[in-house]
């Protein structure tokens, strides 16, 4: 059986691993995110100690990224916000280093792709994955192939209509203001309302207005993707009873015209959590290697 | 040269054509929308009458449409607001009476077809085509194939930021108010104003707004999917100058985040109208009905 390198890189730690599936891992380690000159040279040390044969790399990487082989920039992390790390040679950094070959994507593409492959959207053509946390990102898979384009999805980014009336509050992307992920991302709940997530109350108005807007998102998205699975993950949606009013909010928002019966009457089938959880991003990048070099 | 037929049904016109491609077209008709048992027949009668063989019809139809092969509605118009048309078996009718294979999707992925194989969109592999006219319709082509998924995109039904303070207009799409659709469709127009788009003056506080709603509905969009490129068509865009004040908008919104040159330098060749102009949509079902079956 072949052997997969994989590298989760996230703003806050970057996850290492070694395997072949969820079932086979030989090795995992997770290094923290501080620049790109400390991390990325323990990242390829934690893979030149193995004595193990690895195919290939699957990196699933925050962003924006450049994912153009035809760029001069491919395989970079390119204009983030995050200190320190824009205008990255992620790729290139850890491909001559270790003399090995690197499949690259997003962090969300790579988290979709582990959900196809070992979670709860195996068989599906079209998969949409949300993580809803620090930030807002998708990632879409199109019978299992990561939809890129111009660029790549920045799902986090859409403009929905603000709630003035109940919610003041400006919204915090450096960017667009009051796009989705300036709404309703964590860093948003907690500057609006002054208190984490974790620590505000089931009964807070804080989940109505969360739920207004991750709905509206997921039906913008419907309307622009039209997928057959979504699925939300995230720091955010640790408040598992956010399912639900959010299931219930986009069939509101539908308001029939979506006619099909998975979205009407099955949409707890059709709106799900991670089936891997945390380590769909970690092992989709094996998934990621796999699927590029298993002929 | 195989010949093929094709379908582009709208909503007041169904347009009926026979050849291989745009240099070769053999026959050509308008049949008058009314309702399907009098245009169906019509449309029948088209195509039984040609003494050519032709190898398949391509539809490109309004919506919504099932275009699930496992469907027992798969070939109809579903719940379409146009009176007599709702559970219309379009493809069933159509293939029983001529005895001969169809091919069916929505007329925004058809028109995007025709633009990727004789139009604008020519060697391009991910392509957003919308027409926002009576309706707001979107389609999206991948490497040359239609995106589907659950149903179809619904692009114009996405919600948008309403601009209240400027626009105390309620929207008038029946299934969600103020939608893009609501908001920016010809229809919408004129109920806001009184006055038909074509009558406007170009100085009408009406561009300003149509402006800033279909921009915003696009870089909802270019989140979303990502496209290479972007065609605009459709009534409302026969305002050519309207292309102009779209593409410095949705740089506007952008605020620099989506880092490309093609957005942020050449954006007068990423937002482009149809090179076949009204034509994409018929010419596009020969286009979906040659793909299908060439070899």
């Amino acid at each position: 059986m072949p052997i997969y390198g994989g590298i989760e890189a996230g703003g806050t730690k970057f996850s290492c691993i070694i395997g072949s599936d969820p079932d086979h891992i030989l090795k995992e380690s997770t290094i923290r995110t501080t620049t790109p000159e400390e991390t990325l040279p323990r990242v390829i040390e934690f893979f030149a100690r193995t004595t193990e044969t690895i195919t290939a790399i699957g990196i699933g990487s925050f962003g924006p990224i450049d994912l153009n082989r035809a760029s001069r920039s491919f395989g970079y992390i390119t204009n983030t916000p995050k200190p320190g790390w824009r205008n990255t040679d992620f790729v290139g950094t850890i491909g001559r280093a270790l003399k090995i070959s690197i499949v690259f994507d997003t962090d969300t593409n790579v988290a979709a792709l582990g959900e196809v492959k070992w979670g709860n959207a195996q068989a599906v053509d079209h998969v949409l994955y949300m993580t809803i946390g620090t930030g807002i990102g998708g990632g879409f898979i199109i019978k299992g192939k990561p939809l890129h384009g111009l660029l790549h999805p920045e799902m986090g980014h859409m403009r929905i209509p603000h709630n003035w009336k109940q919610d003041p509050f400006a919204g915090i992307c450096p960017f667009h203001g009051d796009c989705l992920e300036g709404l309703a991302s964590g860093p948003a709940i907690y500057e609006r309302w002054g208190i984490p997530g974790e620590s505000l109350p089931a009964t807070h108005q804080a989940w109505a207005l969360e739920t207004q807007y991750i709905a509206t998102g997921l039906v913008n998205l419907l309307c622009a993707l039209s997928p057959q699975r979504i699925i939300l993950s995230g720091g955010v949606m640790n408040r598992v009873e956010l399912f639900n009013t959010i299931r219930v909010k986009m069939k509101e928002l539908s308001n029939q015209y979506f006619d099909h019966k998975q979205l009407l009457d099955n949409i707890e089938e059709y709106v799900v959590p991670p089936k891997l959880g945390k380590r769909a991003g970690v092992l989709g990048t094996l998934a990621l290697a796999k699927d590029a070099f298993d002929s």
